[in-house]
């Protein structure tokens, strides 16, 4: 495709994507099609010869993708954490994937590395993160995928540590736990299969049934059974803004009972990370200055697409040396001069693309007060929808909602609040997801998509009502 | 930003890429300033107010990240392994962070996960890989970001198998190995070390000297002493095209062996398997009927741009059994029905984007013929700058070249070779990288970036000529 072929194309796609943003909303938000049904809609085999012009492809996208996609943009989309995207952020992401280049080591692209560290320090002062989070000191920030890699990538630095750097020659020799709230993160277990402590190196504490918190004393006394068991407490991961109630653990007395014992702290704030721009949600931060690594998604709600997680650690030089394998062909001159930060060793893949680009131009065309202003729609929206629940006695708020997501329920069994979400997800004007709460079933509604307006939360709780209406609820 | 604001700054990056390519062989390959020179340009706090023009972000790429970057699309960059992309790939990509759909289940965006399993099979066909890895039977395909995260997801789904699915609960509790050829990728190390087999875990076995690919004898010699050891051999990782050289190991005879001893058999074709796309080049592939797992790079060598790895399992219950955690919040229909594919269970993180769409341009526009067109170019071009360098006496051909990799050397020390290299990648007109062969510094020549002709190919010949006059060699 020469560079004109290109530039005609490429308008078509743009304009392809503005019209599907201008028209998202009167779309269902979710598909209704069995599956199979889009598969069975393309060709068994790839075209031998090519040349379609890209207008036929985007004719198929529109007959036999979009029809079939669950739509995460919508302005009805209140499933999960939301996954934002901008138009910044895909603009920024469109140069990315024009320039093509590699930022695996600083010598392969020095701009994708040093805009990456450059960014990362942005956002530590717009979250007002620790300083020594920060990269002009001893600690850093890296994009990495996913907050599940994040988590990953802790582990391993935390068994480095717990170790005593006898963990990347010998591997797992020894019982290593890690430690988390029975609502952090599934990514945690995962983690922790992944880098072989298996489902039981991982110790499930309790939370306060009001604060649906980890206990500070549960965790201690898990730590107290481990060690009487010789068991090497490895890594604790506290979490700010749980996926099931954004509930934010007790991150000060966690972080004093890991200094004291020695373990590494990784805070998860996937989703509610973005909140701590605004300066009237800090207090979800408090006690971060004990962590040794924080990471949070501006792919969930700050406006950039996926994948972009933002992790820091404390101590750069520690997560190297847990990550780091130098074969010769990657050897440079900057490397071994030890004065640039090489991205490949803070992650599980070598490549990387250059994902710092879209961060760049979501903060430049909104700014600080642009973030703020985002999330503080999104807390009003919930808090108006969450007024809504409350002033209907059928319902219940089952959790605090200091962010964007309201857990409630109908004053009912499991399987009519299931069968309420199942007949307002059936509108396919809105779509909400479920968790358990103290093992109740649990509606979810989480605000994030930019489009998302009073309108929209409130259609969203005038099916609820009117579900509850034909359920014949009391 | 409003859908015609989107549209009118689109217009402005389609553009200013164009314009990138049309011009970005008059730019030299690689930067020259030192590090620390973009961050220093850059501002040291985000923006309070936003509302820049995109064109005001895109000025700032001019002026401070372009002339900071290495370019993989250079038709002299000649550096790694290529990183192809394509205007098809790019627009393709473009379309996937426009919708921002999230394809971590079937459920969550169902085409998603649809368009993928039916390109994977697309690609199957295309490389002639054998039935047992289509979605048709028990097999299937995923994209993974890379061949790291596609060989550290083969080693869980070996332990898995190895532990005889102990592995999952109690982690690793004995002494696990890994076995790669001594040209194996750095990859594999840091699965295993990210795995928690360790260093000492992963047994290097010795190449065959003229060949550089892997000696089955010592590999059975090895899996022997470890299992006398009382060890468990889990997965063995051969590779089609090493970095290094681009040596082919001898899969049938591994594949036998890992049969015969019941060891998971993973192929790390990552640069050469794109070639597979040519039947003249298939008899590198021979023996993958054995393989548990393969991968490949179409973001290498097919003109698809990073990240995209195509990942395939001979049995993908086995791999999502290994890596499946399912709680509560993910919980749906469609999964319980078993009659969807989740993807989330196919990799390490848990959110995925919809990359199958980039593949789908590519295969579209290019169709077969093209990649095939694409691929025979590389060849050609990479003999032809061997044909130059075999016909100078000064020099030497150091390894066989079956695809478009070229290593070579002066017949001198190594420092006059590593001078020569220097040398010439000062000119900026050209990048080159280097290896070690049998212990000697060995330059590396990659054709890849698809605007490279025999022009550029001549021009890195006459510099690496110039240079060895300079040098005064014999």
């Amino acid at each position: 495709m020469s560079p004109d072929e290109f530039r005609r194309a490429g308008y078509a796609v743009i304009d392809w994507i503005a019209d599907y943003w201008a028209t998202v909303e009167q779309r269902p938000v979710t598909p209704t099609d069995p599956p199979g049904t889009v598969a069975a809609a393309l060709p068994g085999a790839p075209p031998t010869v090519g040349g379609e012009p890209v207008e036929a492809v985007l004719a198929d996208l529109d007959s036999i993708v979009v029809p079939g996609l669950t739509h995460w943009q919508h302005p009805g989309f209140f499933g999960y954490f939301p996954a934002n995207t901008s138009g910044p952020s895909v603009l920024g992401d469109l140069v990315s994937s024009g320039l093509g280049v590699q930022g695996m080591l600083w010598a392969t692209s020095p701009a994708c590395t040093e805009l990456e560290t450059v960014l990362m320090d942005w956002l530590a002062q717009l979250l007002d993160l620790p300083h020594r989070f920060r990269s002009t000191g001893n600690g850093g920030g890296v994009i990495q995928d996913s907050a599940s890699s994040a988590t990953l990538v802790a582990t391993l630095a935390a068994l480095h540590r717990a170790s005593q750097g006898r963990w990347r020659a010998t591997g797992i020799d020894r019982r290593y736990r890690a430690y988390t709230s029975a609502h952090g993160h599934s990514s945690i277990e995962k983690a922790a299969r992944i880098a072989g402590l298996g489902a039981d190196g991982v110790r499930s504490i309790e939370v306060d049934p009001d604060s649906q918190a980890l206990r500070p004393a549960a965790l201690r006394a898990a730590i107290e059974a481990d060690l009487a068991a010789g068991d090497v407490p490895a890594i604790v991961v506290a979490t700010i803004g749980t996926t099931s109630t954004t509930a934010v653990d007790p991150v000060p007395e966690i972080g004093a009972i890991c200094a004291e014992y020695g373990i590494w702290l990784h805070v998860d704030a996937a989703y509610a990370g973005s909140a701590a721009v605004c300066p009237e949600l800090r207090w979800s931060h408090a006690g971060l200055e004990y962590a040794d690594s924080y990471c949070f998604d501006p792919h969930k709600w700050l406006l950039t697409g996926f994948d972009c997680d933002a992790f820091w650690v404390a101590d750069r030089a520690e997560l190297v040396e847990a990550l780091t394998v130098l074969p010769e062909f990657l050897r440079n001159a900057a490397t071994e001069s030890g004065a640039v930060i090489d991205y490949r060793d803070w992650q599980v893949p070598l490549g990387r693309r250059f994902r710092a680009l879209k961060l760049w131009f979501v903060l430049r065309w909104y700014g600080a007060e642009g973030l703020r202003t985002h999330i503080r729609s999104g807390v009003a929206l919930a808090a108006r929808f969450a007024d809504r629940v409350r002033a209907d006695d059928r319902f219940e708020v089952v959790a605090a909602h200091p962010f964007a997501l309201v857990c409630f329920r109908l004053r009912a069994d499991d399987d009519t609040n299931a069968e309420m979400l199942a007949r307002v997800n059936h509108t396919r004007r809105v779509h909400l997801t479920h968790t358990r709460v103290a093992g109740r079933y649990t509606l979810r509604l989480a605000v994030g998509a930019p489009q998302s307006t009073e309108a929209h939360v409130d259609e969203a709780w005038k099916l609820l009502a009117a579900a509850a209406d034909d359920l014949r609820t009391p």
